[in-house]
Formats: C-alpha cells, structure tokens, sequence
C-alpha cells in the first residue's frame, strides 16, 4: 500500500503568506452569541463573569504567544496585534488564523467553570477570527480607537436601555422607542435622572472595554508568582476581583514554565480599562509600535 | 465620540473567497500532540478513548454542518470534505477555516470528561487547520488514500514497535534499529512470530482509521433517537462501543434540535472503519461526488 | 556598493501559484477601444481588418504558446484556455497574465500595417488581461457559449442599428428608440423587410466570432507552409481573405522555426467561425477537454 | 439565444484587491531579451538607442498613468512606484499589472522605428509584469537602491568585460576568465590601466540607470511643449539627446492633451541619471513617499 502515488494531492495545498513588515491584527468573534448568552443566562447590559472569562482565555492566548504586543477585548469578541516583524508560523495566514481561534476556544471552555461554577455548559461554544494587515501605525491607533468607539456606543445605549427596561418597567419595545434618536448626552441624562446613574462612574471595564498589554517586570521572581501578580487591581465602583480562581498559569507544563522564565523573564501581561484612542496610551508604550 | 473617522480601517478586510464549483478539504490537526500525549498518559500505540473522543468532536462538527459529505480521522488528524456546491458562509476562506477549527476545539474539550473521567485536562489543547481545494473527483477519491495508506503505515509500525518495547523488551531506541529498513511483510512476521498477534485482525479503527459518511434514515423518528442509533456497532475485535457516555445531542438547544428534524429528517452521522481506497466505498456512496 | 543589504525587498514579492489540475482562462480586452476605433475610423458595425488583425495577434500567441488549446475571439477581445495540466511559468498567476497580454499587444501593434497599410497607428494602443480558473469541462464550454451568445446579441443589435442608421437615415438616437424593447426576431425582419439583408447569410466571423482550434497535420511539412495553409478560406458572403499580407512566421527567428518543427511538427492553427455551443464542435474535438 | 443561463461562469472571477494604504511596485523585465538583443545586434555593453527607447516607453507611461511618481530603468527592466494612496483601477492586481505590462510594451513598438530608423523589428517582442506591494518608505528606498546598486555591479562587470574582448582582443571565455574574482578596484584598474578608461567619467546613464520623476512646471506652457521641454539635457561625455526623433506627445489625441493641461497643469516628467541611493535625491523631493 505504497503511498506514493497519492502524495500528488499535497501540491494543491497552496502557499498563504502574509506581507512581510507590516502589523498583522488578529480579531475573534463569538459565533452566535446571542443565543450563547441567552442560553447561559448571561446578566444584561453585563455580564462581569463572562467578560473576564474573555479575557482570561485572551491573556493565555497572549501569554502563549509571545508575538502578541497588544490586545482588546469587548462583548464577545477580542483584537491582538502581532508586532511588525513578526515570523510566527512564517505568517502562514491559515496556519495563525486557525491556531490562534483554537486556542482562545480551548481556553474559553477549559475555563469556563472557573467563572461559571453553578452554570455548566449547554453546548461547545465557537468563534470565528480573521487577520487583517495593517501596514503602519497610524491604521492600527485607529483601528483601536474604532474598537473602543463602538465599546462606548454600544454600552452606552445598552445601560440606558437595560435600565428603561429593568428599573424603569418598560418592554424592550417601548424601551427601544425611547431611545429611537437620542445622542449621547440625551442617554446620559436619562440615566442620570430617571435612575440615579452617573454612567461616567460606571465601571470603566464596561465603558472602556479591556486592554492586554506587557509590562517589564521590576525584579525577577519566580514565573508563577510574575502571573498571579500580573492582574492589576485597578479600583472600579464593581470592584471586581479580576484574580481568576485558578492560577492562570495552571495549565502551563512544567517545562514551559522554565522556558517562559528563561526566555522573557521581565514581562507579564498587564489587564487595564483605560482611554486608547488619546496619546496618553501609546506615548507611554512606544514599544507597541515601534521595535 | 463618533466612530465614523476610525471606520476606514474595515477596508482593509480583503475578500478570501474560494473558488466556487471545487471540493472543499478542511484538514485539523493536532497542535504539539506528542507533548499533549505524553502529559495525558495516552495509551501506546493506540488510545482508543482519544481516537473516540476525535470521532465524537467530529460527528458533531459534522452534525453541525450539513455541507461536509464525508470525514476520514486517523491519530490527532481529522479530515472534513465539503460538497462541491457549498455556499458555507459564502465560501470565505478564513470564516470557514476558523469556525470549524473553533468548533471542534470546543466540542473536543466540552466532551473531554466523557472519555476522560478520571483524568482531567492538563492545560486546553488547541489545533491548526487548513482548507485545500480539489477541482475534481479524482484528486478527491486520492487524497482520502492517501490518509489512509498513511495510517496503515503508520500504525503497522506504531504496532510493531510498541509490541518489541513493550512486550519484547527492547529500548525505543534497540526497537528502532530493529524496525530499520524492514518492508511491510516483515512487520506482519515479526508481530505474528514473536508476538502472536495477527495484524490483520487488530480493530480495524486503528487499522483503518474513522470515516464518517450520512446515511439515509430508513423511517422518521425523534432526532434524539436518530443521532444515538447512528452509531454503527461494528464487530471489531475489541468489540468497543462506540456510543459516547453522554447523548451526542446534549449539546443541542431545543430550537436546534427543532430545526434539525424538520430541515434533514433522513439521514444520519454514521461511523464506519473501512477501506476507502477501493471503489466499493464510493460506488456504494455515489452521492459524496456528485451532487 | 555592496547589494546585499538591500536584498532583503525581494522577500515581498508572494508567490502567487494557480490551482493544479484545473482550466486557465485567459481573457483579453481592448482598453479604450470605444475611442480606439473612433480614432483610426473602424467601419461600422463591423470592421473586417480590425478583427482580421486581432485574429492574427492570437493566432501569433497560440503559436507561441503550445499549451493554449483553444482561443475565441470577438470585437476587441479574445479568450485563450489553457489545458488544464499546463505547468506555463510554473503557473504563476502574474507571470502569465502579464507576459500573454504583453505578447498579444506587441503582436498586434507589430501587425497594424499589414491590416492597416494606408492608416498609422495615431498612438499605442493597450489591453488587460485576467486568468479566470474553472474546474471542469462544464464551466469550460459554458464560458466560451457565454461569449458566442454575446457575440451574437451584441452583432445583431448592432447590425440593425447601423443599418437603420446608414442605409434607413435615421440619427442614432432615432436608432436606438427604434430597436427598444425589440427581439431577435424583430430585428430579423427589420432587416430583411427594410433592407433586405438576411441576417444568417452575412458572414459569419461577424455571427459566429473567430475560433482558433489546433489541427492534426496530414503529412509532415516545412513549416513556414504549414503555417500558411493553416488559413482557413471559409466561403463567406464577404469572401474576406484571412492570409495575412506578410506570412504570419515572418516574424520567427530561425532557430525558433527549426524548435517548432521539431517540437511540436503535426499540429497548426487552424481558424473557424463555427458554432461553438452544440455538442458537434465539442465532439469533434475531444482533445480540448480531455488530455 | 439567451445569454442568461451561461453567465454564472462570470462568478469564477475572484476578487484581487491589493492591500490598502500601501506602496505598489510595478516591475517589467523583457522577455527572452538576451536573444532579442542579439537578433537586432544591440551594442556592447550598452546600447543607448535602445535604452532611449525603453525610457521613451517609461515615460509614456508615467505621462499616461499620473499615481505613478517615480521610475528606475536599466537594461531591459523598468520599475515604476505607484503612490500609497493610488485607486488605480480600484487597485485589482491583474487589471494593473496587465494594463501597463500592456501599454509599455505597446510604446515600445510604437516608438521603435523612432529609435532604429534602419534596423526593422524582426518580431514582436514582449515583457512580464509583477507588483509587489511595500508598506513604508524604508523598503521603497531599498528597493530602489537594490535596483541602482544592481546596475552598477553589472555595468562595472559588462563594461570592462566587452573592453577586454573589443579592446583587449581577448575571446569571451578569457575575458570571463580575466575578470573572475576581481573586485571593484581591480576593475576599474583594468580599465584604466589597460585601455585608459577612466570608469567614472562614462556616460552616467550606463552607470546609474534612468530615473523619471515628475516637476512642477515654473509657468504654465502649452502642453506639447512642456513634454518636450521636460527632456533633460545632462551634460554627459557621449553627449547624448534624449529628446525623441517624434514629439513624445505626438500619440495623444486632442481630447487627452486638453484633459492633460487642465487636470495636472503645473508637473512634467523629467529623466535624470543621478544617485539615488544616498539621501539626496529623496530629501530633494519628499513628495515622492510622503502626499
């Protein structure tokens, strides 16, 4: 049963590379989660357990891959951008598209039950990712600001319709006829005096979205306590708790242990809600852009 | 904070569609699987509760997509044939590749604990995926051979050398060298005369690989009966059961399950371990090829 | 002024292979040849030298190019297949595009005096080229259908109008009032009943297009006469001549005769105005589908 | 004769769109030239009415094609650098690598007589065309050094290796043979030395190639002059005129020169042989990479 003669077949595999020196931003969406949340019973206009599972699995994703300089998440999908020169799997588009979403899936139903102890899942969840290609900088501080954008657009006009319709007894028709025209100064004022709610004081996980990135660690200590000190206890009104129930580094073998703190022993990956779009962000971290 | 100057970025997505009136081949394989192995004690040469768990994650992606015809899985590899005519998310490349990719990774892990009771996952494994595309039959019919022709050698030798560490004694490294230069025939001798064990007789799973294929449903029944009968019991040596602990469908909402009765009534995942390089395979299944 | 340092560029440059295994459609067009023929005064509705010329350009690349096993012309554009296990330029998509484009223009400008001895080129004219690729024999002979059909609406509309325009004078807008919403049968009787013109005895390079097949050599000969035989003299109601005024090898290099007639010593361009939808062309000539 | 049942084939034609926001380099080398040149007796090593030509044909299409802001020649390779933000045919790939493969091959032609008045082309000759897309201004300025670094190598190489042969009475073999692991030094010494060729005194178009870019014109001229005047009259020791034997403009029609003049009034394109390695040329014109 020589296997010669079939081996032909491997010539229509076609090569996929993607355009050398420029900034490879890979983005994951949730596949049908709307019915997902719904199904899980996913708190409205948030739900802070299923955001943090999110950026839990994408902080393994970017701890996993050391390429990965920045990443955004909101909702149910999440942004990471590969560094310019980037030669992770010789930039074989199909070959990142694929690994990357498999492994942020893996980790999201891996983790799951770390978040949602009394909730087991119904059904495997999916995503779906695809990379785009920047070729400088200024693309990609828009490309971010627009995520972040439609963070603010999006949750704005969720807190104010959750509210209308969980505190202030409307259906989600009339609810949605509410809102139908309004700025945003109009749904600041409707939560401020129809509900007490000053949404600038909301927490900034959910009007700025979450923001992955590396920090240099100011003395080297052991890789598993780098991890856990990693999550930033940033002080929002929800004050949640962003430590994961488990080390986040539980899943990692020994050997990767020692290989993580032999090859970058002064980074750890940092997790902030804070503004993208000003200069403040990116002129503190010149290194995302700039190699 | 309007979105609009930042929205200039999407245009930067550039189409990835496939070649319409082709053969759509999505192959998954198993990232770092050697280590996966090792650090879950799979069983050598074979792990019968790991090629299941493969199959299960399989039948479901298949169960989900009505467009995959056929799918042939040997070790961590699984292989998914989408008809010619599919139009699955308008034949987008990247879509395509990381949903299904994401699914099975899902499914995968989600049903882990089936296979696994006592064993829990060490870390989330992930896979790469890939989409080759046929333009004819023939490429088709040879490309399963060659996965098949690839598992028989592999696993003739997997068996053979397994038996001389583990039942002859030998280091890997002596079982290598006896192994070295030696033809088919040979491997057949050496298990038969010192080892007593008839290849030809080892269940053909390991032999052969998996292939799922849809068959006709001969009468309407429940969709919960439909999924749980479809499981073919062939008598294999190790006469294993292939049903999964669970019901294939818990995963399934009511609505889908809904759906799927009433969208495909007829016909059902089928699990089979045969030879797909003769023409017996395919004259018996003529609608694979041809739609 | 070593070179080395700069060298690093040409790793932008992406393979870009076709699939294997499957037709290349060569598709050819005039640029701005609205204006072209405008310019250098092409009769109305059609101009016999203009095809003529255009025919002699592909005829000249199909020589040049053996794996090109068919060619349909029409207007200001020609359509080559390629078979379909043809390894030209290693199939790289831009190589072919670009060097089969370049060749026919060159021919074609190389060629203007012969068609056009009383009229010079006012200034160069230009055309595009894409690759199309097709999987099966079906797509194949329903692409070449697609161009003869539209031969056929385009000759007859035109026809009629520039009969109602010349013969009948009427303006062109009065013309194309005139033929709105008509059918071919309407048209047929306005030329028939205003101008007695029967419109299936008018030449059928204007009906049909042009056709380039290859055709088997009865018996070996030298090849400059080959090549001149291989004019078709169809009897046409314009009983136009299609030898060139220069033989059409004029333009080889001695060496590049002597490789042909080795080469390649039993077949030569033959050119048809046929039907090319039924089956009889088709069947006629197996070769082109099949290799 | 409906047309309507064939016209699904038009789905075959994929998208190509190249990446936004970035710079495209257009490249076209000649076909099979070492042959061309030697059917029409080019001189060694270097032909000058023959590089006129191929700049004539470049300037043609920079005049043609306003995105393009600069060009390098040398030989037969002419490189044409498309700016960032060019919607050239919406950027499709094949529709702008085989229109202007198309349009200089066609100038080529056109212009030939211009250049050779007593030597006919014996065949049509032809050119391949590929784009590679740069994302930032450090690699176009490589690339063009890679390109001018590359003609002087040759240049230095060709120039002492034909001094040798027509100077030196050296057969080839031995020319090859005195010149094998020389450097740069050892050359320009044989020359010297040897034949009292002082290298760097040559005509600075054989060493540094053609460059076209565009200048503002000081006033505005009538259109037929301002391509003439853009001519450069370098003081090179062979003294040569670059001006056309026909007014560059002559293959305009009326209506383009019009267009011409009103919609870019004020740029000419100029050809210069200077370096454009160091940074000079690029701080001199900083339009070329940044609009």
């Amino acid at each position: 049963m020589a296997n010669s003669k079939y081996e032909y077949v491997k010539n229509f595999e076609l090569p996929d590379p993607l355009l050398p020196g420029t900034f490879l931003l890979f983005r994951l969406d949730g596949h049908s989660f709307h019915r997902f949340s719904a199904e899980h019973n996913f708190e409205k206009p948030n739900d802070v357990r299923a955001l943090q599972l999110m950026d839990h699995a994408a902080r393994d994703v970017m701890e996993e891959y050391p390429d990965i300089v920045l990443a955004f998440g909101e909702s149910d999908e999440y942004s990471f951008l590969l560094k310019k020169s980037t030669s992770l799997y010789n930039r074989r588009q199909s070959k990142i598209v694929s690994t990357l979403t498999s492994y942020f899936t893996s980790c999201y139903v891996f983790r799951w039950a770390t978040y949602f102890p009394d909730k087991p899942l119904e059904y495997p969840p999916s995503f779906d990712g695809r990379i785009v290609v920047y070729p400088g900088e200024r693309e990609i501080r828009d490309y971010f600001a627009w995520r972040q954008a439609d963070t603010h657009i999006n949750n704005l006009y969720n807190t104010t319709f959750w509210a209308l319709v969980q505190q202030g007894g409307q259906t989600t028709t009339e609810a949605h006829a509410t809102l139908r025209g309004t700025y945003s100064k109009d749904k600041h004022e409707i939560l401020f005096s129809r509900f007490k709610i000053n949404y600038n004081q909301l927490d900034p996980r959910f009007r700025k979205g979450t923001i992955l990135v590396r920090e240099e660690e100011p003395e080297p200590t052991p890789a598993i306590e780098q991890v856990a000190s990693a999550i930033e206890n940033t002080a929002t009104p929800s004050s949640e708790c962003e430590q994961p129930a488990t080390s986040p580094d539980s899943a990692k073998s020994k050997k990767q242990k020692k290989r993580a703190v032999k090859a970058k022993p002064r980074t750890r990956v940092v997790v902030i809600h804070t503004d993208i779009i000003r200069d403040e962000f990116w002129s503190a971290r010149p290194n995302i852009l700039v190699e």
